[in-house]
């Protein structure tokens, strides 16, 4: 049995297993978890994400150091949905361990475990748990991002953080309208890039759209992660948000969203795996065959099914 | 009541209201498609994915009258997972009624709607039910890329159509990795620009990579989709992947595993309602304020709800 208790007094090994444990969603991590879960709840949780080639790795690499001189120690966690087996992450990682090895005060991990619908989001949250119980104060939360993905770090993370850089079309522009409703920070990556101002201003006049009576609107925050520029404003603004988060009882709020859509998709699996174990699985498989011949149709499978227990 | 038997007819009309119905997720909606249900089975459902700037959008608008004038009915469903009230869907939707209105043969509908974790792809899956009702023979299903969301569109398609555009850096090489396990058909747009030649290169040594047992890997096109080339070739390799579904039987499992997941994310919902209704909201929420007390972890806390059923 996999003893999770040295994770809590700081030991790196065992928090790699645990982390490649939750990968294989196996019985150790389950427990390990539970044992690990009251030890949990101090971490500030921060997603970050923007669209390739908006320079996101080379941001987080530089606003990194930048965190530990203000004293957080700092857990990444690099969420890669578009390859469980090659390819991005692995390889940042990488370059990442080169830049920030040795530092004790840092862990990087990459993560690309793909699968069922919501199974990179289990092992994201699970992956910040065992980051929180590990004591570690900022989880920054990587992921390659237009789309689902972003939305569902938004209801992981405590701050989130989308990175722009300047101009790339038309779509970009389109994005951007959805983009405001889950960023809590906007940062212009690449700014000494032409059309760097136009995307500032494009960014600021929707900010500036936003009610009045809402109260944290995003700053933006011009970036050249090469350079290290704007890196100390970026770790201002975070920290500014946690502030915030505090004062407000809007981090309370997240906090309480996040455990409770945790605890529903948690219930859900077991319930479905109940049913289809009392059913049996040729009944379930009957009832597929069933729908695809268009004798039924899934919801009224599905309330039959149902009305078994 | 809403009549959901003109739209088996034809009528446009009804179909644009029971979409409508499908985005409220209301009781009108799936009542309608329960009807519909037996009459589906026939529509070869094409998803379409790729980064913002890829000209997607265009190479829709360019493949649709293509498709038509190869002797298909086309329905357009443009999902925008960033934004439920703003921006590209919609303003999309405008310009693509302007150069493809007025042909009966061919349906625009964009959606957005967001929320639930999930709430998107059952949208996406019903609104596609609807289509299929209705007669459309090709379904294209749009959405914006680079992570879960082609991952969800995956499993709702037939066929899945990946458009790459000349080279934008590291980020999206790596993506590559990840996009052959869910292409079927890989475009690069935009191929008369400079770079476009090492994008088809380093996809096609990717493909080429592919173990030699793979049954079908996937052709790369190169097109310009705003002047129309290439646009012939990938109306023929859809063509030639919806022959092979057909042939191989891989259709006729990509179906079945795409019901199965219906009918288990249907089932999943029907119990956690019937539950949090037997439990009272109260008890569902004092769980959620134990766990976020740390006296309970997720999944203690959902086993014991669970095992009040």
């Amino acid at each position: 049995m996999f003893d999770p208790s040295p994770i809590i007094a700081g030991d790196r090994r065992a928090l790699a297993r645990l982390l490649t444990h939750i990968e294989n969603t196996d019985a150790e991590a389950a427990e390990a978890l539970r044992w690990l879960f009251p030890h949990t709840g101090r971490a500030h949780l921060i997603g970050i994400t923007g669209a390739p080639g908006c320079g996101k790795s080379t941001l987080v690499n530089a606003l990194t150091p930048a965190l530990r001189q203000a004293g957080s120690t700092v857990a990444i966690l690099a969420v890669d949905p578009s390859s469980p087996f090659t390819g991005g992450a692995l390889l940042g990682d990488r370059l990442r361990m080169r830049d920030l090895a040795g530092d004790p005060g840092v862990f990087i991990r990459s993560t690309a475990s793909r699968g069922a619908a919501g199974g990179l989001a289990r092992t994201t949250a699970d992956m910040a748990t065992a980051f929180d119980a590990a004591g570690y104060d900022k989880i920054l939360i990587e992921t390659v991002g237009a789309g689902q993905a972003e939305v569902d770090i938004a209801s992981t993370a405590h701050t989130v953080l989308v990175i722009e850089s300047p101009g790339l079309g038309d779509d970009v522009q389109a994005i951007k309208a959805g983009i405001l409703e889950i960023a809590d920070l906007l940062a212009v990556n690449k700014a000494d890039q032409p059309y760097a101002e136009n995307t500032v201003r494009a960014l600021r006049a929707s900010v500036d759209m936003m009610p009045a009576n809402v109260a944290w609107k995003p700053p933006i925050i011009q970036t050249v992660a090469t350079l290290g520029q704007g890196i100390a404003e970026l770790v201002q603004a975070v920290e500014q948000h946690l502030a915030y988060l505090v004062s407000s009882g809007e981090g309370q709020r997240r906090e309480r969203e996040r455990l409770r859509h945790e605890l529903s998709t948690r219930l859900q699996d077991l319930l479905l795996d109940k049913l289809v174990t009392r059913l049996g699985d040729g009944n379930f498989e009957a009832a597929v065959e069933r729908i695809l011949a268009r004798q039924w149709d899934p919801l009224t499978a599905a309330k039959h099914l149902a009305s078994e227990t």
